[in-house]
């Protein structure tokens, strides 16, 4: 039987701890495929290319973009990031699940793309819980703080554009709920077809492939 | 946080093994809310009250399907069964999970009346396991095997009237992934809402209430 992997997207506003959950998920699925973003900014100390990002001059970003070669972009104080789009089709083609990180514009954009994809909102318990988080970062100002916290009330309102919500209060609580909906997709009928073949030895159902 | 309980509804033709997978369940969700049907037969050796088997006279049950007191109800061989409809609600009130194991005819009817439940398809990694299955049961004629055989091949393409298809191959696997879709349900993003009220400390999320 062909198994074909599922795309799962995580996203949320900034400070609701998504890379930390998938970091976590990363240590028990260590099979699925993470999806590295490419961006044009020049590493920092510590970022290894094809890790942390693929590293890419701005010359070589503008064709992929203009050859379609993005799920999503963006350009972000001058810098340009994105999602190659050929690893992760690669990997779904070969069966296995792909995990992309990003950030709730980008998760938008990939949803008009592959809304055949499994998208997972991940919110804070509270505001006051977001807020302590991004100071707790110690590298804002205050009024960059209020700044953040402005946009994540307004990214809060796509909920519904997701398919799933996990309330990040303990991260491995989050995490294992990551991983039943992993299971559950796995399950969902529509991935399902009755095996036309009346060989009474051959399985009774196949799996689809996403469109 | 008002917690809402899901009406987790388990089904398949005759001898996939959704029996075993309920039993099987409530070892380790005991927590889980088991509806027990009610027959107007009467009860077999070893068969008690209650858990079975609600059983109830011909003329309870008849008054019961007057006043809609059934989420399903069918007539087999001159006996009455059914699915009593108060003890499913008052659980799913209280924030219980309902497990409801019924054929694929009363699931069908119970999805017409709850649509928000989650319907999930057992099904047999072949038709010759699930020929062996029902002859290993070792009660009925080669007759009776072939209509069984004849009437699951009918019931099989209802399939994609469910939510979710399982292959119960391996019995604990097919546990587990019940166990996923249970877990998964619970972060549907339509069983949230974002809470209107701006105290910072207040959940940022609630649960919506099914219909």
């Amino acid at each position: 039987m062909s198994v074909t992997g599922s795309l799962i997207v995580i996203s949320g506003p900034s400070g609701t701890g998504k890379g930390t959950i998938c970091k976590s998920l990363f240590q028990r699925r260590p099979d699925m495929f993470y999806s590295v973003s490419a961006t044009t900014r020049p590493p920092r100390a510590g970022e290894v290319d094809g890790i942390h990002y693929h590293f890419l001059g701005k010359q070589l970003f503008a064709e992929m973009v203009e050859r379609d070669e993005f799920l999503e972009w963006a350009e972000v104080y001058d810098n340009m990031y994105g999602t190659p789009k050929i690893p992760v089709t690669e990997a779904l083609q070969k069966g296995r699940d792909v995990l992309l990180e990003i950030d709730v514009q980008g998760a938008l954009k990939v949803k008009s793309k592959a809304p055949w994809g499994v998208y997972i909102f991940i919110v804070p318990p509270s505001l006051q819980i977001l807020r302590s988080r991004i100071v707790s970062r110690g590298t804002d100002s205050m009024e960059v703080i209020d700044k953040r916290m402005a946009k994540a009330l307004g990214e809060l309102a796509h909920l519904h554009e997701y398919n799933y919500v996990i309330i990040n209060d303990v991260l491995e609580d989050a995490v294992s709920k990551v991983e039943s909906i992993i299971n559950a997709e796995k399950c969902r009928s529509h991935r399902y077809q009755l095996f036309g073949n009346a060989d009474v030895n051959q399985p009774l159902v196949t799996e689809n492939v996403p469109e």
